[in-house]
């Protein structure tokens, strides 16, 4: 670097100084001098102080922005900070660095510092979406398949879907509690107005999902309406998250007419299911996406399903879990949740991966 | 309260003015003059403004302290409010109140504001020791007994050993982060500097929490190091719990030795089980222990058990799992992990409940 140092036109290279910031202060005013010397007049510095003739020049105008143009500031900072980063440094080396070899000064840093890599988290045959963190971090998505798999191989080892459903529910209650306002708004003086949530599950895994998100939040006194539709036959885990959830005394509904008309705090969406794109066409399903979508609240969509059509209730915001799904492009802010799942059970499905998660277990992903 | 306002010495009540803050302000001021007006020599406006006399009292000194004290400021203020707040208003309503009996002031509410009722939580026979929280919350706290029926209970309903492992080691796993320094320790410009976490463990139900924990931790990140004696014999939770925690790729170890020297960031102390208190005899625990308090690593202990004796290792922060139990007074903070029981369950057993935990999962507790 110190042979990149570009010089003011004027100026010759500075010859080695003893002290070099005293130096080089008294060369460049010593160069300005020079450069806005009236024309070209030197003087010594004698006759500076005792001559008698500052007069001299008086009657003739100075040419103030000409004078300007002679100085090249770029060129002068340039060679200050050549000179005190670089040149200056060598110098010392080279006269006391046989000396001393490990000398650091107060602005170098002991530790070395690894480069930051952005990339930490790659995915077999990667062709889909990418999304980053806040703080740069690449996160790409998953295909549904691959998504399904992971899931299985964390079950395998012992992450079972009771487990999940669990880490869901406190994750995503924990992005809805500061959605409806946090400590601001769940304080024991403000418990004549409780948030009121509507949660719209179907009869699957998702639903699950959401009925567990339902109870925790219905235990931080959050008023929550259940909207479940009545079906002979439901799959085990929604029965038992339904039976965990009737101890909060909150409000479970079957139909759509004893949904609240007016506005509510929030609407959790959990109606769309992975494995059965059908379930649009049953009228439950769009009786409540219609409901949704009248009412005017805000919608968190938790575990949305990837679907080649436009989602059928607008999300403000999307909660992806583990990896997020190539979804399709919309207007919703999309975050991922942390559902425990170790690295090596990544590994096993084909994922390297490193948590983008920092010490959170929600965060916010932007579109790369 | 219009009766109790209490006009300053020289003041008699204001007569009903028509525009009230300006005819109070004028009063003051005109009261204030008459208080202040230099030994109580009072002139017209007419002579103030047009009058030649105004040198008349410049000889004489003025007694600034003498006046000042004659001006009794808290009665002033305290007639400015009641006549704001209260006289006025009195005053307002007795001669419109016929044609409009609703008339709100904008400083008044509309919602009719409930008292605070700090004491939510009762447990029956409650004889023991209380907390509470930040915003005043009272928490008793339970006997052992009574917890373990309420486990029992939850776990009826469904909220399985498994849930709660899932549930505490996320919830104890943020506590930890943002004891390890959050945001500022956990980012990708610092991977050069992971904080080392040690978590000890029993091998029983306590210990399995620890280990639900450390692989949260490990997911994030954190360097962890898990010691575990060697049992022929282990329960089925902490098997599950080593075998999901293998999937981290962190370090498990079941000798002392094989533990760091130099301090770590935080060690994690789960060696006490609550149901057997001879643990504390046996070799493995007592050289953990030791370990423990030679290195100067900050402790924290989860889920905390009751005994008649001192702590074998001293913690800085325990963390207590849905209600307190009655811990010996130590130096350490207490904070409470919500475990998404639902409040019918904690009524079954006899306590009534209501959440103190606001948008919060772990809150602090302060001994009332």
């Amino acid at each position: 670097m110190g042979s990149d140092v570009i010089f003011p036109r004027s100026l010759s290279a500075p010859t080695a100084p003893s002290n070099s910031r005293g130096a080089t202060q008294a060369t460049l005013k010593k160069n300005s001098v020079r450069n806005g010397g009236a024309g070209g007049l030197m003087r010594t510095k004698d006759d500076e102080c005792f001559g008698g003739e500052t007069n001299e020049n008086m009657d003739a105008d100075f040419d103030f922005e000409g004078n300007l143009a002679l100085f090249d500031k770029a060129a002068v900072f340039s060679q200050i900070d050549g000179i005190d980063g670089h040149s200056n440094r060598a110098q010392h080396q080279s006269t006391q660095g046989e000396q001393k070899s490990l000398s650091y000064r107060h602005d170098e840093n002991i530790l070395e510092v690894k480069p930051v890599i952005y990339r930490q988290i790659t995915v077999p045959q990667h062709r889909g979406k990418e999304y980053c963190t806040d703080s740069g971090l690449v996160v790409p998505s998953v295909p549904y398949e691959l998504h399904k798999r992971l899931l299985a191989a964390a079950e395998r080892w012992g992450l079972s879907l009771e487990r999940r459903l669990e880490t869901v529910g406190v994750c995503s209650s924990q992005m809805a509690l500061t959605l409806l306002g946090g400590p601001n708004r769940l304080t024991p003086k403000n418990v004549h107005q409780r948030p009121t949530v509507v949660i719209l599950c179907g009869p699957h895994i998702q639903g699950a999902q959401g009925i567990s998100c339902g109870r925790h939040l219905a235990n931080h006194e959050v008023e929550v309406i259940l909207f479940l539709p009545n079906f002979v036959k439901m799959q085990e885990s929604v029965t038992n998250e339904v039976q965990l959830y009737s101890r909060t005394s909150s409000k479970q509904v079957a139909s759509i007419k004893d949904l609240p008309v007016s506005p509510v705090d929030l609407v959790i969406n959990c109606l769309d299911c992975h494995e059965n794109p059908l379930l649009r066409e049953q009228t439950w399903y769009q009786s409540a996406a219609d409901w949704a979508n009248q009412n005017r609240a805000p919608v968190l969509s938790i575990d949305p399903a990837v679907s080649g059509q436009p989602p059928t209730v607008e999300a403000k915001w999307t909660l992806s879990l583990g990896l997020p799904l190539p979804l399709t492009e919309t207007e919703s802010r999309v975050y991922l949740c942390d559902i425990g799942i170790p690295k090596l059970v990544f590994q096993e499905v084909g994922i390297r991966y490193h948590s983008p998660f920092g010490c959170k277990f929600v965060i916010p992903l932007h579109t790369a």
